[in-house]
């Protein structure tokens, strides 16, 4: 099954999307449940609540879209180097204070972004040159935590997850090497875009799977999902072993090669770029590239979810 | 001002500390409002409405303690390497993935906690061998941000902080290490002890004020806040650049020389060992190691929260 999280006329709907995407039956959902996007499903799932439409249904065109979950419950999980590709193109680039141990990580690297980066597909991508000069793109199969707990063993893990999304894992790269922790370069205002819909565990193939990002078209990232070198379960064993994990938590799972800083010289984003990101068995997250002060990007991703 | 923030009946409550901190004088908060903690004190004031007492005055002894920020509104912000001392014992202890980029840090280091790591003065720091057998403390001054704001300059920073408190920014240090990137090292339920007590900005002398910190009575950590690498001010002008800081932000500033890791060999945190930590002008802080499965003291974290 595939959800999808929307607006319309100043309200946020959740709705099932058709088998052609085409189409989105809207469910009973309070205003308050509404405002958690996905999280609203797995409150209720937990809950033993069933969940109805209402019998409307509407063209998923005439929606605009927001992110499956419009906000976080606390920082996102993320996870660097986690394709060998990458792995390698991102230690070789300068910019990686992890690189003094190995291109491959021999355990997942661990860090945040804020919630408030969150910000839907078709939201400008602030690029503010005050502030930073290498921004780059990271595409990213998220996973949106079901039931939580601590102490998740491997085998276990698949059962936590309620479902996935999309990310772009966006990030300032001089920023990033600059603080040597990742927090700043990778939690700007308007850095990590989400998809509107995520996919239920059980409809989502985790090992065929594809992920593939475009800038302004041009393939340069493409990857399957068995190709993660921790995968979904030995992230959720890692980062629970001593943290509860709750219903609701978002895992960014890394990207692969092809980032702008694999390329030489470095092909950053610029303002009228497009970032398109892919996977299957979910849909598309498309965001355009804008100078920070044109847009009030970064103001607008504040009050979003203010 | 100082302002504490305690349990009663099952109820929480905000109130006045006396200048002897021996009494507390209540404020009227609605339950809703109590429950953020000293943050309901900065919501009050940026919507211009009065902060009351009810009239009630009560012995500080007879409260049960909860930190002054029940709920952090998203991850803390928190700074490594912030003394130079500190730094210097940390770069050698073997931990410190950022270590080749010399002891000193040229910028801040800023990483994030769990907000559901924050547990009160008094609370068990649970110590799981299964997980961790390097736990170390750290003692810190905590900013608590008033007004929010993007781009905040250096000279108008301290105008955008609310007040002060004290955390114990403790640390599995193998994890801190193994993971290159240190939220999962930082971020153990129960990791964050955070003090009752939080004293407004114009009441705390951010230059002579002492930290200090004992283990089983030894002192172990010593400084004045002036002997901070990055002052306040930098760490909101650097966090703020691209970043919008929110009302209720909390950024742990780091902690002096004299961690566990800094001694040969280490001396790791055991069940049965008490922290105590002092700051000149908001209070204390002491909390036991105990033994996980005994306290229960990761589980009793994730439920105070929930």
């Amino acid at each position: 099954m595939r959800y999808v999280v929307f607006e319309r006329s100043g309200a946020v709907g959740v709705g099932r999307l058709s088998e052609d995407a085409a189409a989105v039956r809207v469910l009973e959902l309070t205003a308050q449940e509404a405002a958690r996007g996905v999280l609203a499903l797995i409150d209720r799932q937990l809950a033993g609540l069933p969940l109805r439409e209402t019998g409307e249904e509407l063209a998923t065109a005439s929606l605009r879209p927001l992110p499956a979950v419009p906000h976080p419950i606390r920082n996102l999980f993320c996870v660097g180097k986690n394709y060998f590709d990458h792995a390698e193109e991102f230690s070789k680039s300068g910019f990686d204070s992890s690189a003094a141990a190995g291109s491959v990580p021999k355990a997942p690297i661990v860090f945040s972004k804020l919630p408030e980066c969150v910000v839907p597909h078709g939201a400008g991508i602030p690029v503010d040159p005050t502030v930073s000069e290498a921004i780059d793109y990271e595409a990213e199969l998220a996973v949106v935590i079901g039931r939580g707990g601590r102490g998740i063993a491997k085998a276990d893990a698949l059962s936590h997850v309620w479902g996935y999304t999309i990310v772009n894992d966006v990030t300032a790269r001089d920023l990033q090497g600059r603080h040597s922790q990742w927090l700043i370069g990778k939690s700007q205002d308007g850095f990590c875009p989400m998809a509107p819909v995520a996919t239920t565990a059980e409809a989502f193939d985790l090992e065929d799977a594809m992920i593939r990002c475009w800038i302004n078209g041009e393939l340069r990232q493409e990857a399957a999902m068995k190709q993660l070198i921790f995968d979904v379960p030995t992230l959720i064993e890692t980062i629970s072993q001593g943290i509860t994990l709750r219903p609701g938590d978002v895992i960014a799972t890394g990207t692969p090669a092809g980032v702008g800083i694999g390329f030489d010289p470095p092909r950053y984003l610029k303002a009228g770029d497009r970032v398109r990101i892919e996977v299957d068995g979910i849909g598309e997250l498309e965001n355009p590239v804008v100078a920070y002060d044109a847009a009030g990007a970064g103001a607008r991703a504040a009050e979003a979810v203010a």
